[in-house]
């Protein structure tokens, strides 16, 4: 697509850039910028770029935080023996909003995938080591997601957190709560029924 | 959602005023931006505030252009007694690729949409109505959408130009190409049936 402007072309090829958007969505994006008052669009461009430049991690868990220590492990009603390890800001969000986890995070700003050139140096790992190896915890439970990536990262960190003699443990996999049987996929079934458990011991409390 | 970051709040809430992105999308970006080297972040916000500051748009027909007078207005081969009338750049790329129009075009930058706001006064109506005013247009092709809002524009810019004494066409509407009847919608069917023409006529030249 050659364009009359260059400036047009430069904005549309970055917009581009971003995960799921194509060229036609990206006009479609630079058009609409075109559309509303140029404060508005030093405001949106501004927020973008002090976004990367300015952003600061929880010293503790690596959670985006503007304190140097975020909410969640400054409070003293959470349980400093668990730490839930996790890829990003939205998965805390998502467990928080369960209310069924009373200890504390670790967010590794990522996952292992080599195909992305992403490998274990490149995510927050060495603090996760540190803060295992300060003492105290009892437990790490792996939350990440049921995919490849995933799952070599689980495997990747439970062999590494073996060394400290902590207990490592994974969020269950099987059927969704509400969903039909015929509809699960067969792997995630044949799994759910691997680890089916007494019924005395599934009744949700 | 309360974030435990300002920064990305601020952020996640600029992406999302863009059309067709949600809070969950636009939370995506920005931790796919956040995951890029800073000087990659800069070069996205730098581009996206230079388009809106120093767009420009050529003289004659409004579209966005670097050069005062943009290529196709200032080529001697295209015939300069029809104009195309179009809303925004995209439909002048879509219409040039079917290397079907010789003439020139007018952009309008958007369509009279009562709902958001945008009327006439809004649209590069005004330097329509003077290129008209000049003389030495024979035709005026309106090529706007067939919605509510597109028909809405093109009532007002046919009685307008009827002033002018100007021929004032519309792009025919009818099935697709290649398309099934029974999955065309009725109205456009009903349209199709009232503005058949002769066979004669229909052949594809």
């Amino acid at each position: 697509m050659a364009l009359s402007s260059q400036l047009l072309e430069n904005a549309v090829d970055q917009l581009a850039t971003l995960p799921g958007i194509g060229r036609r969505t990206a006009m479609r994006l630079a058009l609409d910028l075109l559309r509303r008052e140029p404060h508005e669009v030093v405001r949106f461009s501004e927020a973008v770029r002090r976004l990367r430049e300015e952003v600061r991690y929880c010293q503790e868990c690596c959670n985006i935080s503007d304190r140097p220590v975020c909410d969640i492990c400054a409070d003293p009603g959470r349980d400093r023996s668990m730490i839930c390890v996790v890829e990003d800001i939205r998965d805390v969000i998502a467990i928080e909003n369960t209310r069924q986890f009373k200890g504390l995070y670790h967010v590794l700003g990522g996952i292992i995938s080599p195909l992305d050139g992403i490998g274990p140096e490149d995510l927050h790992t060495r603090e996760l080591f540190a803060r295992v190896a300060k003492g105290g915890i009892a437990e790490v439970v792996l939350a990440l997601g049921a995919t490849l990536e995933g799952d070599t990262t689980s495997f990747y960190l439970h062999r590494k957190l073996g060394e400290h003699g902590v207990q490592v443990s994974v969020i269950a996999r099987g059927i969704s709560i509400g969903g039909d049987l015929e509809q699960v996929d067969e792997i995630t079934l044949g799994r759910s029924i691997a680890d089916r458990k007494p019924y005395e011991q599934s009744v949700r409390r």
